[in-house]
């Protein structure tokens, strides 16, 4: 039995990592860390975890970087920065949730997230942890970059018909709708309940730090250059994620569909949907359901992704990296708990 | 491995027990009946389902009554009441969702749901399928009358309090929250999503078809009568529902509050509170949240409940029964589905 | 043209009052008063407002206490104590938001708001603004004591009946929904919008302040006492208020529907209904919408009460008080406001 | 004083005109046309106006083509058709809430509406409904057809850079949000309380019927032809749109933002936005909120906009233009019903 650490396990991914690891039959959450909640036990703070496997758990103000196998971080980048490389120099193995190690290009820490990388070898060593493109590297890393929540859903939309060369012009528009708990748990005005109540509303029109991400890992995983034109959108639900992607192209909706059939057909996490996806169909999953279709009219593809953000988002994703590291079946245990998480209605 | 077929298999409590018995080892879901969605697959009309262990069972347009071994029934109640007895008659095992069998009174079938009661033998038989109040019956049961949500939250607030003669003066005032999935699948003007939204209000201020449930089965678990002033309110949700209990009482908060952890002690899907019952904290599971306080100035204890109204308020509470039934560990798979089903946020 | 001054006019009261003033012909706002957002205009914090009378008004930090004529407090309870006692001294007109002067009895401040009132023959002299029931005193009143949401909704659910003797045994429970901005517009981690959303729960199950206010004002308006048993619960909107109360009677619906009519014939915002009420029916309004029902089965009176929480239940019927103070008619402008803000659907 | 029918008068289209013309000065409503509630009063059917001007109105069941001025049509688009030729024939002023004179070229109507357009000449003469565009002529309209939710948000934001030739390539890319109240009164499973709850989604993505309509309307206004690639998405709302154009263009923010400037200067019920908008701020208005922003990296333009679809989408626009073609102030009215209907929060 496997055992791990969740840094920073009081954040909504903290907790989705534990709910997705409850039943998880070859690890032991041997430690979480959250400053805040210091000596309280885990359904103390959270009561719908009451007679869970963790219930009784405290949290540790400290990580102990000695005791456990697998570190899952769920912490601001630059302490994330730090953690990671202190744990892979004492051997550890690591998940990392933040943004530190997913974009080979040094020169976007400063401009996106102001602060310059200090690590960039280890920033070259790091997998992006997206299975569906980079499996085989993830099975072999020490360090796993988990992919962002919008780079998770379009990725997915986007890499066979990049990767083919089916998109044309180099650009791509994509419109994004994100739940609130992207944002994650700290309090904030526009996030208190009455005002988001009703409201939805598109965000940082222009510079998303997503941006970055999804060029980069596109350009490794396809060779080919592509610009992203990104507008995210706030959606007044806790989670789920909607990702619109429209490029021109020659090719045909036959064509389209048959060469995502072709790429996906042996993943079990990305569904091909006949009708466009919605976010009720994969919130509390690791599901990514994929639409696909073309405008004759405007010669576009359109493909549409939709994915729970903390689920294939982030939490499970992790779990689902955390798996090919172990060298287990991918699925195992986030199967059950996709499939259990979905509520209709 | 047990044959199980559900009938109103695509109304609400019908696909909530798809949910609950996706990862059953020990049973197998046999048939799903359903005229609405005739020939079509669980995963055309469901896609969330798609990749799940039933995606591509077929709805049946009729019931085999030869074929399987326990039906589940989520009916209206008179073609409930007709299909129960035809199954026991061939020596099946029922569990019915809807009141047809749920109360020993014939006289209030006229009164609450407009039809004479003609099976008044069979009604007898019937053991009501709450499983912290008539466990042993339910294990020897051939047909389980499954409660109704507003029951299964207010008896298990009052069972202990009244059994034990701590009520005065033979009354309850219970206030009550629900879901509008608690109403069911049929589309009502009321129900039309920009109506609802932002809604909430009480309805059925005096005679609500619960009442003579809730009274009837206290009546017979405790000896003791108790007229239930009951108002049922509308809340702008899918899931979730919370009772509200207040009685006049001699007992202390302490008192009550031991009377309870006794009682209940050995449940594992009922759990004490230390703070007042939150629905997220059970919404998707079949956990019962209960909270106990008492009130100086006036003199009343206050029991609060809170729980999945598809979940501990039907589905997952049939699939407790259909274990008891079965002779297996009362919270097997549904322990799973409770776990993994709460989403926090 | 009266001046107007509101302090603290960024909270959800106070930018409810400038929605409520937007078409006040007679009144003025000459000064909002905000330290948060000093020297910013009304719009560049509110762009809803954005083409408005005020929209280029700007927050001043400090309250200019001698160049207007009215002024309304959306302050919390102790800095509006003082501040009122520092207004009537100069010999302003004042409309208190707060709960510092709604209560004659001062040994209910230590113990439910946690200070000594320090100034009692104010006390004494404030006037309880519910126009409803103390409407002469109203007008002539230097200082006004706005009610409280909860109180507001459940003294006008039970005033005629207790006033009039109707009510047995000296109890009544009270239980009540309540929309978000009730609580007001600082950030608190239960109302980040992940963890509200889809969530429902009672809270301050035995000692919420609204408890003395309703029986001080129950106890003078009707000269006798009434012990309220409360329970509020949190309702995943963001305005709208439900109080449905209970009471042991020897009245029958008609005596009771016929009390009601008498007493409220004349009341333009209180409005008798034939159907339970519903929070959407009065958002964005100054109603109250009541509806009156009895148990013949336990013997009980149902009054159900629907309110905006921040229209009838604060800043709407500040300005009914407001009107009365001026002499001018009592729904003057905020009829429009109330009928022009209730969206459908 | 006009009088005004409206026909349709109790969908989401035809009570957003009566909450339109409550406090109209130079209108009386004198017919109200509904089937289905026949013989009831308004206040019955819709009990937040009890109180108001029109409350004792009763339904009629069928249309007086003769006592009345000004119809305003709220019908599908057939009867809608028939109708407004029958009292175009006899005199009436006639505003259109359906789609049936919307567009000029006929051969739309068999592709997109499946019906031929019997009436071509009528449909010369008939006016769009956007103010901004067509003004003048709309005064001298006898026949307004207003326009529908998505073209007035995407047209209002396409308007002036379309017009000026700042849209490079011929092609837009449009993505647009819409609370559910869009699709009409009528239930539907998909827009049931619980299935609707929580969830969002994409929607007829290659052939809606807005799009003829934009491309119509775009290239009448500018003498420029525009596809436009227009996907649309539900919101777990009742009301509120916004529409996310994005285009290739060779001029700069600050060229695009004085271009909108200039345009729009005059315009009350047009506000440009230093920030991106939110629904929020005109959900109850006729307000239309514009950003406008340039990606420098991908060398396009992105105009957002915000709208009511009930407000500036469809009704208050109806009553804007009703305004000009009886020839008072624009804004008369509906301005209030603007300031006054927009809740915060």
């Amino acid at each position: 039995m496997v055992k791990v650490c969740i840094v920073g396990s009081s954040g909504y991914t903290g907790i989705e990592l534990i709910r997705g690891l409850l039943n998880h039959q070859e690890a032991q959450i041997s430690q979480i860390v959250s400053r805040q909640y210091e000596g309280k036990t885990l359904s103390e703070v959270f009561p719908h975890l009451k007679n869970s496997r963790y219930a009784d758990l405290q949290f540790s103000p400290e990580v102990d970087t000695e005791s456990h196998d697998y570190y899952f971080l769920c912490l601001p980048h630059q302490p994330s920065l730090e953690l990671a490389k202190k744990l892979i120099d004492k051997g550890k193995k690591v998940i990392d949730l933040s943004a530190a190690y997913r974009i080979k290009d040094t020169k976007v820490y400063p401009k996106y997230y102001k602060f310059e990388h200090s690590y960039p070898e280890l920033l070259q060593q790091a997998v992006y942890g997206l299975p569906e493109v980079f499996r085989e590297d993830i099975k072999k890393a020490d360090l796993v970059a988990n992919p962002g929540c919008y780079p998770t859903a379009t990725i997915l939309a986007l890499y066979p018909a990049v990767k083919e060369g089916l998109v044309k012009g180099g650009k791509a528009v994509v419109n994004a709708l994100s739940g609130i708990s992207g944002a994650g748990r700290s309090v904030k005005q526009q996030f208190h309940y009455p005002e988001a109540f009703g409201n939805a509303y598109p965000y940082s029109p222009t510079g998303h730090r997503h941006i970055p991400e999804m060029e980069d890992v596109i350009k490794r995983a396809s060779n080919r250059e592509l610009k992203v034109r990104f507008t995210p959108h706030i959606l007044p639900v806790s989670r789920g994620m909607i990702s619109t992607v429209v490029f021109d192209t020659d090719y045909t909706k036959k064509d389209l569909i048959q060469l995502y059939k072709d790429y996906y057909k042996d993943e079990y996490f990305v569904r091909l949907t006949e009708n466009p996806p919605q976010i009720k169909n994969v919130v509390g999953s690791n599901f990514c359901d994929i639409y696909i279709d073309f405008d004759s009219r405007t010669g576009q593809g359109i493909v549409i992704s939709a994915i729970d953000n903390l689920g294939k988002g982030a939490s499970l994703q992790a779990i689902q990296n955390f798996n090919l590291m172990l060298g287990i079946q991918e699925d195992s245990y986030i199967k059950e708990v996709s499939l259990l998480g979905i509520l209709f209605p």
